[in-house]
């Protein structure tokens, strides 16, 4: 069970280092401190509504954009988890036994 | 500004109600107070991840699908603002003056 904590950290992390900016330049930017704003990528902390959305608008990354990108790795990790074989309740086959000799 | 919460607890109650269940017993089946679970429906209370995970599970509601959602209301809201007319800074017009009589 992947937290959504850690999917939007990990997206917010991808976007930042996508345009190459620091974690001093977005957290001076979202006006978070740069502690706070580590400790959201890193998936250790949850990000207020609003926190989320300046840090959001820092990145210039519209909401849509962060949760489409959510909901498709939700979407591939329940995939994966439909495609998991399921063991199905059957009793032990019971070996035919060798008569005794 | 439309808050993540907001959007969240608008999805989940929306999904509670289609379902014709009551506070009571979605709070019950995912082991989380009533009144928790009304403050996040009305985006009074931010949802942490391991609550909201056991609150879509009591919905079976897959978090792939909350997210989609959240993220469709974002982008009609981003479209809008989009659509607003923007005042351009242009320079008022000079009334031409009619000649003195």
């Amino acid at each position: 069970m992947v937290l959504l904590r850690t999917h939007v950290g990990d997206v917010i992390r991808e976007s930042r280092k996508d345009q190459g900016r620091t974690l001093r330049d977005v957290s001076a930017s979202a006006r978070v401190s740069l502690g706070y704003l580590s400790e959201v990528e890193r998936g250790e902390k949850e990000a207020s509504s609003e926190l989320l959305a300046a840090i959001c608008e820092a990145l210039e990354l519209p909401l849509s954009r962060l949760f489409a990108e959510v909901s498709t790795r939700y979407a591939s990790l329940e995939h994966e988890s439909l495609a998991t074989p399921v063991a199905l309740p059957v009793r032990p086959r019971v070996e035919a036994q060798a008569p005794a000799a």
